[in-house]
């Protein structure tokens, strides 16, 4: 770069960029407290569940013993669940509880009984002193129908999870209960989706 | 449920799954096509980067040969580049351009060769003819600081992409012209973050 305009352009910006590590490293310097975390992932936009299934990846890498529960999706061929089952059935506990989505079941009863049951899977889970991270995906959904008890759920987190273990929520509708309650919460917003131009779900996108 | 008023409940609940089911069987009947996607997840949100993994978990899983381009991230050791470097090297290409965030390095000119590196090689891999899907994670942090020329990435996406090959780019403050151009964006916000109450970045979670 022989431009003296460029030279200095670099110059500005080493200097602006010393001080935005100077600042970070200082904020960085409060933030020494490790703890389980209670997460929610939730908005109508992509990427509740994957990016649930991309920190079950992250924990199956560093060893970290992981456990899905699904809520919903039960009746769906999946690429993560054949992928948990099939190749990490060591390293991450995989359950379904729920038979599909409910207007695909269209009966209520069931419903319940399915979502009762992951419910008591995934307290069993989370409970297990063994066990670092549980991914509840789509329990949202279930909440929101009453399937199971949101005050059941929020009292479970806030006195019976273990204080190092990270629980993840996934679905839509979130309730405030639960925001509340949360450490951690990312509303996923839909800017734009090829639904709407009549692309349909796509392996390896959607599913 | 002997209850009439829960027998009622489960009626009407039915009902209403049923009308439900009818709308989305009639919606899902005009998504015939399929396309290669170019998507986009930005916003302050967390699930940016680690849904855009869950994506690649799913190809993976469904045997379609993949990629990731890492931007920025380089220096960093997360579970994902680990676990896709170490397990999956036959089903999904892995590269790192980047040396970390620009206020790590702290050297504009070799951020931008790294970034310039990095643009070739996902040129490369997306031109490929076997590559189903291809991540370029961080990108947008290169593409805003102008390390990369949005009107070149814009003009390759739209006509050089091959039509079924998936794009996903990730990365906060995506420029207008990218969103303008994606089929699918999804802005990640942040509704709470344990930053604020001192907790730091934690294994599993944040890499």
């Amino acid at each position: 770069m022989s431009d003296p305009s460029d030279a200095e352009k670099t110059a500005r910006h080493n200097e602006k960029m010393k001080k935005i590590k100077a600042a970070r490293d200082r904020m960085m310097q409060d933030k020494t407290e490790e703890k389980g975390l209670i997460m929610v992932h939730t908005g109508p936009g992509k990427g509740k569940s994957s990016s649930g299934f991309g920190m079950i990846l992250r924990c199956i890498a560093h060893g970290m013993p992981c456990a899905v529960v699904q809520f919903i999706k039960g009746n769906w061929v999946t690429g993560e669940a054949e992928m948990l089952r099939n190749r990490f059935s060591d390293e991450c506990r995989f359950f379904i509880s729920g038979e599909g989505f409910t207007w695909e079941t269209q009966d209520r009863d069931r419903d319940i009984a399915a979502a009762q049951n992951g419910w008591s899977i995934a307290k069993e889970q989370i409970r297990d002193p063994e066990m670092k991270f549980v991914l509840l995906d789509e329990i949202n959904i279930a909440l929101r129908y009453d399937y199971i008890d949101i005050d059941e759920v929020v009292d479970f987190l806030l006195h019976e999870k273990p204080a190092m273990t990270h629980v993840c929520l996934t679905g839509r509708n979130a309730k405030p209960e639960l925001i509340e309650a949360a450490d951690l919460v990312t509303e996923m917003s839909l800017v734009k989706h090829p639904f709407r131009d009549g692309i349909k779900a796509q392996k390896g996108v959607e599913f």
